[in-house]
């Protein structure tokens, strides 16, 4: 995109996100081979890779493989990419993923702590900022600048993501005012008084460190102008809410909402691809009409409460029995973790509840399913009648973008207030708000037994909101932020 | 205060809430007898109370007397009081108080929730709501204006606490825009994401009938400013943040803060009372310096953190052992609730893991009261070394107020950022993240080893913090913007 218009200078563009877009491994011959990634992060930072010929990919090694890439010259080119691996020590990056990034941020992001027991902070948590989260971000930039090295011009850094708050501040310490860079923040920003949860050097550095950027971007407008709020209470920063912008040390910050999307054409494609009419069929056999839900198996998916929403319609319309199934595709994640193993136990007890107060010899009510099962799952986007994505908070929700572009029977979402494809989707879908089950076990009767010209008149509308914003679109508009952001210096 | 200030018009002023002043018995001869209260809020309504001789206070009966007098001519006088008793339906009360009061609306102000579990809402809190919250409300507007038949003069209504936000809406149906109104609420008030979390017919209700207030009033700024923000992001209501008004239908809704205090003169009277000094003896009997909490039994309170912290403390200062005994003053509370009896246990059992790992034959580390022993905790506000109000999150917390004024050996204050005493008295304290235990085991270190002119310096600041805000003051602040509010429209 640098060459695509002049505005945005002359620079490279690197993309850093701690997954990346291939693992490499090794033949049983000794070949260096790789596999490309999925998943929504990697399909959208795969589309702004595209946009730029000049564009590099750090991302940090996963496998063995992928440390041997790292210590050879980058970048690397994989097909279309450019990619450069980062290998960081790996007790830091324990530190840094399993006691900084996915239990605390997560979670004090997502609103998932029992505050009056959890979290104890401590020295632990210290220890695991100071020689996990921050030597982890200091290796990034240093891989940034590696990367740079000779480079004329003014680089673009688009930083990815919970992992990397820090980087910003070790970027810009090494590149200096010239280099733009933008971070991207795809889960929830809280609230300040969430956010003040965290230690003091935590709280105040991550904040410091994303004001080193020109651009912080989120999926809605709701995060941004909580990221403001956090930024005013916390640093006392200069603020105006109305533009959007933070006033810091002479700069501007501007903090931007950008709701992610899909690629329509990828899972058009995917609708007719030989694994996923294999699994039609089976879909297709489920008795009566089909409930769906898709998520990972996080605390902040809600999947008890959706079980027991479903249970609460039943007993309240028996005439459903038998005409109805639940599709669970419950994707197992982070099962090592005490609290995800108890909330698995959760799920799986709410399931056996409901299947067996409602069920019959020949109907199952719900149809559990924890395994990774993408292809079935795309099957089901293509049949369910109602979709239930109930988050207790999520970031965007791409499951309910990817199913509306391919449902083929005029299928109701069924949306949580606090999902992030809310701001985007909500009023062509059926509210509601994440804690109230009998509000859900209502809208999923209402979703179940819509009249056919609304049900059609939803979905359509559904399918044209997300079309006309796709993952292109979204790579457009943070470009065009980034040329308008340095045309206004110049 | 009618007819002391005649800008606040001719009225009579009533003042409303939940638990009154007195409780009525009958003796074994069958003579009508009284107890008064005691407790924060009572002794700051006493105080408002004696500002006017044509003042009412109107309560729920919470006895079978006070159920007698409920239906005699009100008011009924008490020594300098008029009281007037409400009765409810005791099942609408019942789901007033045990399923919307004080579970759902302390849980959600508080931020206790572990939300991927709970609250799981539905027709429960629904049938809570128009059964229970709703009538009651009903109830005490009805009582309100019984006791306001054939009064002259535009009457001051006020409204206290999180039973009654239904009220003023029900009162203005009743008395009209001539009446004054104001609602002063507590306990923290959360931000929108939280409130959010309420059912649409409490979340929208509870704003929309506090709203026909002139006066919503708060213990804090930060409370005052999160109100300020739910209006805005649950109603879209018209706010001016920096004058904190609320424009709303042509009407002005001044959104204020009075921090509570404390009648100084009380604890001076108390503090030499026999029951205290007799209570005195045995804390000055305690082993080595005194660290003190005292606390309801509440999860808001973060007791557990706090013996975690004390023990974290003793394993890395070995050499305070012995030289310190942590006397915790436990009221019991709501023990009939599960999540109350779980967490007493848990504290139980912090206790015996502090005094196990670190006690020793003839030191018992913490000393642990699970009763209600206010002369005791009078005793020892006198002799502590070092107070710990760690609260996860507190309306005001008066016991960091009541202790500095009566302590006598410059003890120093270890406070929480989430209390709302921080914000009067933060700068003289030692100031703690109540989720970082490491944190919080440095300041009781360093509150305990302080050198005494520092420990001086800042007892007297505290002192004279809490001595230039009495609740003297605190009512007069309110009447003052009740006079100016008026004014403002003659």
């Amino acid at each position: 995109m640098a060459q695509a218009d002049n505005t945005n200078g002359n620079g490279l563009v690197v993309i850093v996100s701690n997954r990346g877009p291939v693992t490499f491994s090794r033949s049983d011959g000794g070949e260096r081979e790789y596999s490309r990634g999925a998943g929504g992060l990697v399909t959208a930072l795969n589309s702004v890779s595209r946009r730029s010929k000049d564009s590099v990919w750090i991302a940090s090694a996963q496998s063995e493989e992928d440390a041997r890439v790292a210590v050879e010259p980058a970048p690397y080119e994989v097909e279309d990419l450019r990619v450069a691996m980062v290998e960081h020590d790996p007790e830091a990056y324990d530190l840094m993923y399993n006691t900084l990034a996915n239990p605390l941020l997560w979670f004090v992001q997502h609103g998932l702590y029992n505050l009056p027991y959890e979290p104890v902070l401590g020295d632990g948590t210290l220890r695991a900022w100071e020689d996990g989260y921050v030597p982890v971000n200091r290796n990034f930039a240093e891989a940034v600048s590696r990367i740079l090295e000779g480079e004329d011009g003014e680089p673009i850094i688009l930083l990815h993501d919970y992992q990397l708050y820090m980087a910003p501040r070790f970027v810009r310490e090494r590149l200096g005012a010239g280099a733009f860079i933008s971070f991207f923040i795809h889960i929830p920003w809280p609230e300040p008084d969430y956010w003040r949860v965290l230690p003091d050097y935590a709280r105040r550095g991550i904040l410091e460190s994303l004001l080193e950027s020109n651009v912080v971007a989120f999926h809605t407008h709701r995060y941004a102008s909580n990221f403001l709020d956090t930024a005013t209470e916390v640093l006392g920063a200069e603020v105006d809410l109305e533009k959007g912008i933070v006033y810091r040390d002479g700069r501007e910050v501007w903090v931007r909402a950008y709701p992610i999307s899909i690629d329509p054409k990828e899972f058009e494609e995917l609708a007719v691809s030989e694994a996923v009419l294999e699994q039609e069929q089976w879909v297709k056999n489920l008795p009566g009409k089909l409930l769906l839900r898709v998520d990972r198996m996080d605390l902040s998916k809600n999947i008890v409460r959706g079980f027991q929403a479903y249970g609460r319609m039943l007993e309240r319309h028996p005439e459903m029995k038998g005409g109805v199934t639940f599709l669970a595709q419950l994707q197992p994640s982070r099962g090592d973790i005490e609290e995800y193993a108890r909330y698995a136990e959760a799920i799986r007890k709410a399931v056996v509840e409901v299947n067996r107060l409602h069920g019959s010899g020949d109907w199952t009510p719900i149809e559990l399913s924890m395994e990774d099962n993408f292809p079935r799952s795309v099957a089901a986007y293509k049949n369910y009648e109602a979709l239930l994505v109930n988050a207790v908070r999520d970031g965007m929700n791409l499951v309910a973008k990817e199913a509306a572009v391919i449902n083929e029977r005029d299928g109701v979402l069924v949306l949580s207030e606090n999902a992030g494809a809310h701001e985007e989707l909500g009023e062509h879908a059926l509210t509601v708000n994440p804690f109230d089950i009998d509000g859900q076990a209502d809208a999923i009767h209402e979703a179940l037994t819509m009249p056919d010209d609304e049900k059609e008149h939803r979905a359509s509308a559904l399918r044209e909101t997300v079309m006309s914003n796709t993952i292109e679109d979204w790579v457009e508009a943070q470009m065009r932020d980034i040329a308008a952001y340095r045309g206004r210096d110049g």
